[in-house]
């Protein structure tokens, strides 16, 4: 078995991984902590996870939270930016991998950081190790990394929707992107317009200038773009985030125009038949014929990706969605730490979402 | 006091005609009808009614539906397209005025209503006295007319979003509009797609083929542009309309190009300044200075609309917001009634939704 | 017109006054208050309330929120308990009447009080003028009154609910509670539990130790009993409140055992006359024939009460439901406001929910 | 490994079974009808399960629903009852072990079920053969049975919930049990009242005249009285259930009334003592020490249970959750086959619930 810490367990990333770890075939939790609930029991945090001793001894609801983890072969990290990086450091030099799962290590460009993050990057020298965590991107190097960066739930759906097209070249530099997401992606804070009587039978738009996630997204596009043959400095992407009333769920609606040379070789099956092969490696996305739901993804780490054209415009709309708290973060994680730990990139995820 | 019939007053629209006209100060319900629960009492159909005797002798909770509207100044009339043609053509015989909530009369262009509703019109001859019932676009040809037709939801709040643009000429003949509604819009209907179970905790698109509010859309555009000087003979619209777990709201998001000199010249202020003088004696259409939410329109008929400009990429992105069942039908329907009888555009309509 | 005041207008059951007051024939707001928003305007707390100029001037958007109240008629206090006292002693000795919505004055019994809130009560002299503020209940005291308590939203429910048959002696002083209400009635308070994320998809029961509402509803019952010659020294109540993931909406399913005269001589349906006529002449109050939802009133006034008898076990069970933010909170408090002011009953409220 | 059946595979509790057998360690899906929907693949109807073939090959999406199962060694009957008994009886014969979820087997007395049932039994013969399936129960006979009657939803929860206190004889014979549902138990029926429309922001109460699982309540609580030597030959019990605004998730509040020699002896500390060495051996319910959330049980096996006494009345209370598709239905369903298939009681069974 292979020991893991939870780093700010008390977050709904941390409960999503405890959820996925207390069933993993290879990794056991052997350190959690807190800050601000140092001293409790898990069980008193969580008091569902009463019902774990019954048939598991992954995890113990006993186990009491600390201040500062144990040492443990690897270690998820749900802290907020700026704490993360420090964290981390630490970990790394201790020799732990980390997968961390704030946006400290994602952007490979430090001034980019600094400029979206408004503040001094406290650990820049490991920005160079770091991976991003997109498994279907860069398995290899997630595989021999030591330090991983979970990408965001809305940049997961969106570069997953849009990454097959800006690889195959069949788009213009210029996209724009609709994000609907479940308001778990906002976290356990205790905010205004996290309330029940907010959110629910409401539909709002947010970061109107400028959410935190776009220069991931940008990054991302460029890199498999340029990879791939399509260099494209001038990627232009408008994204806009709405958060909608239910607790879980994102939704990507992705519009690109299509090349000219696209638009008169390719329809909506043929594009179709390119995201999948494309994808045809990875067991999490899949390629469907119609519409997907959010609801298809619930609970499990599953991506479902729907690319069609728009005839009456020539534009190509592509529809990706998934579960925010999982392929969106603790279920990359635990993707990432298989792939981190030569097991199964499939360990411990469920095989199918929870419907209705 | 003007005498008014509804027709199927057992869909949704018809309750919300209801609730009202039971306060309306002019208007008086004084037949209702519906095909399959004739005979029943409104009261037996929707037991809230029973509370009205109590303080208003606007309705009557023992009024019997019938199978045929008696003679009434107005008609509401609520009933499905094609089956709405016919009953609103002999209401307009008896000398009726009528609200149609339908589609049937929206599109001016017979040959266009035939190939998005798959089937020919009953009464072509009547498209060419009909007016387009959004109040802020025609409240002269509104208030002269005998037939209105009141507009789709989705069309609503997209082309009050974007008819400043338009008629201004400040944006290029493309527009991308994303449009996230509640479920009541479904109607009463019983679909596998309308449960509770299917709905909750789920958002998805829907019609990626077409919907057909999409043709209203373009021809009210299309309408502004060239009454403004602004002809603009190919506009090219992609609508994507996406169901979310809400029963009232709607919320586009409209993305466009400002043209090169609307872009040196204009900023996000200036073009709020812009819309809130295009909208300025439109009493139910609010600009605002920040993402609107569509509870606050909830239960009210109002408009809310945000404009700005994403200054990474020159797009205008404008966010318009309604109660899918007020502004967006049965509240819109009351404005356009107040209108062809003269009265005060607001009569009868509550002055702030319902929150939280 | 009558001046009032809101004294804490950021509440949810200030927004719900306001929204009450926007369109009263009577009342005009003149003054809100709010301590921590002090400064700010109504419109900037409150965005939607931006739709407000163009239909009325019953309230001004840019109304500047105060520390402190001007001088008005009449004041609606929706301050917490024990702040509540204090606000409430300096309006009286203004001049201005006082409807307030804590719990502050709502016990007769100051003993009582201090044990169920744990603290000393403020102004005990003022609890003698005091007035319980459920109309149904005390009409002519309420009109008369300076100092009126409106009840809280889960007592009005159960009293309104049980109040006929303890009048009529008709059960035993023997009785269960079991209530539902939805998430505002927690206010706009940021605690974990009234996060989207919690509520959603959850129910659960609170106050196991003793829910502040059950003195109310214990005073009240013993009071009805007594005054209608059936003292009942030892009236026993279970009240269970649990909270369900929706916005608005309180319904009470009430357990009791009918007297054995009664069990003989009354069934369902003349319990329901019985009951019909007990509430004659309130006009929000309504006895149905089927089990009433939530639904029906909300954004109302209304209260809808279902008795029926479990003919198996000689039970009556008596379901009653409110929109806690109306009868339960503000529209409550407007019904108040209005008799003493000596308006019609049901001046400013709305004659019909909103449905769907 | 085993093979298995689904009978009527379209319903919910068809879908959360595929849910649960794609990753069970011993039970292979080979068969899978459904009357209207014979003919189309498994992903045709459920296009999520689209994600299986990528890691599993428990269920095959391509597989077709046929009309009649093939053989199998165990089928779980998923049809509404009348139509279940006739395919169980069929089953059988061809020596099939048959989980059945409908009623048709639950009942002992066939007058009893034709009573509640309105209809004549089909195979009246099998009734004493089937053990009823709750498995803290019947552990025993369920191994041993080839027809296991899988309880209702509510029944499952009251009567976990109420078992050990009627065991023990420390409560009176007259209990009230008020239970709070989500919508999916009313499954996948086109009814008004499973609308999203309908459902969202409602409570209400439901089956006033009595419902169904009532005398499987009644059946059970009277049993085990009996066995422990504490015969209740009239045991009293008002059931009500609500329908509340969510999908999954079932709470029963269970009033009852300690008798005077367990007043006098225990408390809610030792009950919960008591509670706990009943269930000692369960791995699936648990007695907490807080009012529990049926979030805690979403998309689980778990029942959490919570006796406590209400010092003021000296009323037992007992609050009992699970979800109600799992515990409920599809998750008992499976450790009932579990048990006679000789397999651990919680193979197949998610340890966590899924939360938020």
């Amino acid at each position: 078995m292979i020991s893991v810490a939870i780093i700010n367990v008390t977050s709904y990333t941390g409960l999503e991984l405890l959820r996925l770890l207390a069933q993993h075939p290879h990794l056991r939790v052997t350190s959690v902590t807190a800050r601000s609930l140092a001293g409790q029991t898990l069980g008193e945090v969580f008091p569902q996870l009463y019902a774990l001793p019954s048939f598991t001894t992954a995890i113990d609801p006993m186990m009491v939270i600390a201040e500062e983890p144990a040492p443990s072969d690897l270690a998820f990290v749900c802290l907020p930016h700026a704490a993360a990086a420090e964290a981390v450091a630490q970990l790394l030099e201790r020799g732990t991998k980390v997968v961390d799962l704030s946006a400290d290590f994602r952007l490979r460009d430090v001034a980019e950081y600094e400029q979206w993050y408004q503040h001094t990057h406290p650990v820049p020298a490991l920005l160079e190790s770091a991976v991003f965590g997109l498994s279907e991107c860069y398995p290899n190097q997630i595989a021999g990394a030591r330090l991983v960066a979970n990408p965001g739930c809305h940049s997961t759906t969106a570069i997953l929707g849009l990454l097959p097209a800006f690889a195959r070249g069949i788009v213009e530099p210029d996209v724009i992107i609709d994000s609907k997401s479940g308001i778990s992606g906002a976290g356990r804070s205790l905010k205004l317009g996290n309330l029940y009587s907010e959110v629910n039978e409401d539909v709002s738009a947010y970061s109107l200038n400028g959410h935190r996630h776009l220069p991931e997204i940008i990054q991302e596009l460029q890199a498999v773009a340029a990879d791939n043959g399509h260099p494209q400095s001038a990627i232009r992407v408008t994204f806009l985030p709405h958060l909608i009333p239910m607790t879980r769920g994102l939704l990507a609606t992705c519009y690109a125009t299509l090349t000219p040379e696209a638009l008169e070789r390719l329809n909506s099956s043929s594009i179709q038949e390119l995201y999948r092969a494309y994808y045809a490696g990875s067991p999490f996305v899949h390629i469907v014929e119609q519409p997907p739901h959010t609801k298809w993804a619930s609970g499990s780490n599953h991506c479902f990706i729907y690319p069609t054209v728009d005839t009456r415009t020539g534009r190509l709309i592509v529809i990706s969605c998934i579960d925010n708290l999982m392929k969106g973060a603790s279920g990359q994680a635990i993707q990432n730490a298989n792939l981190m730990c030569g097991l199964p990139e499939t360990a411990g995820l469920p095989v199918l979402g929870v419907n209705p």
